[in-house]
């Protein structure tokens, strides 16, 4: 045996070549982060900037997604591992170790200071978002008087079967790459430097994106089989992120979020997926129930994707061609008195639910925005109560998150808040 | 907003062009199935042939592997689903949905053929083998007289705490593709299929590869950070799969095992690591366990990844330079009487568990070998009784399969054992 010398992934770096030709005319209308973000030479989008990364950047193919809650009670010893992982995420961003360029760091008689699971495999698109729970603000480091209005537990919703260890947290890390070994290993060496002060509450690892985030993507299907994310706002649309995502996108925000400016709120909700009931709906219904056709995504008004669709059309006998019912009716601003929010989710599957016997699979859904009460909230009350889509899924986690803004190098995450 | 009208993931079909030039000299000493699977134009691998796919094809980058119950008694039933599973995986493999090229088959008013969510998607070079667990053969479906001597449940192993719900199974379907999502609706649409005959008895995803099975592809590196593959078998070393992976590689097989012949047998356990006492461990200590360096993969002995190792070698003060609880001693062939056996692991994590707090995460173990006893067993017992790796090890989940040889278009992966 002769084994060639192998030259690490280079295929990646090739197809970032490749990809980056390929972008078409979306890729001009991007800018700054976002621009970086596309597929292209380096593959790495910056982590230091106004706003965080892993927001309006173009979804990567996978996630890694902790809720942590804090151990210890004192402020200072947080700060200091917001700091930590301030710097630690910048630099796993560029694609080198926790440690910075070179080994893996550390003598002979010490840990490495990096796990070392990605060493040398290309950044891949690496972010590192962070976000602050409501139980947070519950005194224990002073910061009860910070709390916006705006960071409150979810209330009860339709639908919701919620399992308490898939709940809640201090803290959100929410990691994406395009290679889940880069996303993974992002979580493990930040949990690592937080030991001690913080603890990992619950995990979820998401395989696939289910959003399209900017105009340069294709859309890409959720487990349902239907392409999503047609109708989601996008990085191009500056003045909808103003609007909808961004805290104080449109003028000075409320007092109490002062220190949000530029950030924004994070819903996350498993959904699992009733997946052998929705495979033995007939095509006709699985399209009612959407108001999209399947394959071309195209809404049931119309032929081709992003044909605008028409709420108000009905048929020869009467009937709206989108049912009244549909989940994109439901969902679409026009119902929502002009609500909108950023999608951000992925396709999970944790193997078999043992009490039934049935594939544990569905939607992790992420969306960002900067007011949940009026836009998840609202949205998802309407939802719960009259979606076609409600009787295949199942609500079985639930947390929100206030996603501060970004940092300038050598900033930490957590200076607006505890300065 | 004026989105761009996706190309579907171009990049990916980019990849695979580029890829193919970067491939260097061990291309060449591809044949047949294996050439088709490196990353080339088209992105297939094909699924007829006198072997079965995803075994020495080069290792994909994400796993899902079923485990499943025969429901039925009635072997015809049985039969029926291998038949229209081999066409599946066939048509599946080619990037078609299940139905064949087109749609999602089926009319409005009946449920889709296929589920959808891997449509329009390459074909990522998706892989599906199949194998009997020993169970198979108790005497339900009349085939208790068919068991081959090598397919016995694995026996109790040092070092093990199996969890009775990731253990065994009648049936496996390993997926492999280069798409997460891709292997996964395989997996969905097979057990769709077998809906009524088969039930799911544990489920498996992979997201990393952590083995290396042709001379092509760069070595990867497990989540304990170690490059992991540098001296398996490999798909060039026909000499040595016909030795140590395929029944009957070498003359005539067992009598037991006629039906076997040109197929080998694939032995799976979940490996858990504990990854804080590893992390916590100093890097001379992690690099004498494995017996290589971290960052380069070179034996102790050597200076880069491919040097032979020399097992012989002694310092100054008289100690072996490659620790004798190193685990590649104790796994070399050199210490157990030249058995090898061809590793196509992937690592994995199930979230948090909850009982410690600790992360869920490590290696699905796979490997094949044609005498699981001499092969598997034997070196299990010596890396559970010995290996310095294995306190950091919980072996929980465990099972064994006969894989059977390929089929030619139109033959059922069940024509040796149920003709
Ligand atoms: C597993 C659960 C869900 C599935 C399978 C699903 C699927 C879809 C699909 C296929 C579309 C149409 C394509 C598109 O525009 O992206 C869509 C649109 C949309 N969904 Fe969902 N969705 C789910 C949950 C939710 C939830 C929980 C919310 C928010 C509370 C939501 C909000 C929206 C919105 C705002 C749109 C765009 C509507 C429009 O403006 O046309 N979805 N969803
Ligand atoms: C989580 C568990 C395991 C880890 C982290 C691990 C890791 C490694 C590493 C880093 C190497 C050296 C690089 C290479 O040649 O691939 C290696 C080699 C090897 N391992 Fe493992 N391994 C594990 C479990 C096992 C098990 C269960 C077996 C079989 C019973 C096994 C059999 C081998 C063999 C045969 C070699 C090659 C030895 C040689 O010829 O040099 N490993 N393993």
């Amino acid at each position: 045996m002769n084994p060639v010398r192998p030259t690490r992934r280079g295929v990646l770096t090739g197809a970032a070549v490749v990809g980056a030709a390929g972008l078409g005319a979306g890729a001009s209308a991007l800018a700054g982060r976002e621009a970086a973000a596309t597929p292209g030479a380096t593959r790495t989008v910056p982590f230091h900037g106004a706003r965080q990364a892993g927001i309006t950047t173009p979804a990567q193919d996978s996630l890694v997604f902790a809720a942590l809650d804090v151990t210890t009670s004192r402020a200072g010893e947080l700060a200091d591992v917001l700091q930590r992982w301030s710097e630690a995420a910048a630099t796993m961003a560029t694609g080198a170790p926790v440690g910075g360029p070179g080994g893996l760091g550390g003598a002979a008689d010490e840990p490495p200071l990096d796990t070392g699971e990605a060493h040398e495999l290309p950044p891949a698109n690496l972010t590192v978002t962070l976000g602050y729970g409501p139980s947070l603000f519950d005194g224990r480091f002073g910061l009860a008087g910070r709390r916006p209005a705006a960071l409150e537990e979810l209330p009860a919703l339709p639908g919701e079967q919620l399992d308490p260890t898939r709940c809640g947290g201090d803290l959100c890390l929410q990691a994406c790459a395009d290679d889940p070994q880069v996303a993974f290993h992002a979580v493990r060496n930040l949990v690592r430097i937080g030991r001690g002060v913080v603890a990992v509450r619950w995990v979820q690892l998401g395989f696939g994106r289910t959003a399209t985030t900017s105009a340069g993507q294709p859309t890409p299907r959720n487990l349902m089989g239907f392409k999503d994310g047609t109708a989601n706002l996008r990085a191009e649309d500056t003045a909808g992120l103003d609007r909808h995502v961004w805290v104080g996108g449109e003028g000075a925000p409320a007092a109490d979020q002062e220190w949000m400016r530029g950030g924004t709120y994070l819903v996350a909700r498993r959904i699992r997926m009733l997946v052998e009931a929705w495979d033995r709906a007939p095509l006709g219904e699985q399209e009612r129930v959407i108001g999209r056709a399947k394959v071309s995504g195209a809404p049931l008004t119309g032929t081709s994707e992003f044909d605008p669709p028409d709420l108000a059309r009905t048929s020869a006998t009467g009937e709206p061609v989108i049912d009244v019912a549909a989940h994109m009716r439901l969902a679409a601003p026009e119902t929502n008195g002009g609500a909108r929010i950023l999608r951000r989710g992925y396709s999970y599957t944790d193997g078999l639910d043992l009490t039934t016997g049935q594939l544990d699979a569905g939607l992790f859904f992420i969306c960002f925005g900067n007011d949940p009460a009026s836009q998840f909230v609202a949205i998802q009350r309407r939802l719960g109560a009259r979606d076609g889509l409600t009787e295949y899924l199942k609500h079985t986690g639930s947390a929100i998150f206030a996603c501060p803004p970004g940092t300038a190098e050598g900033e930490s995450w957590g200076q607006g808040l505890f300065t």
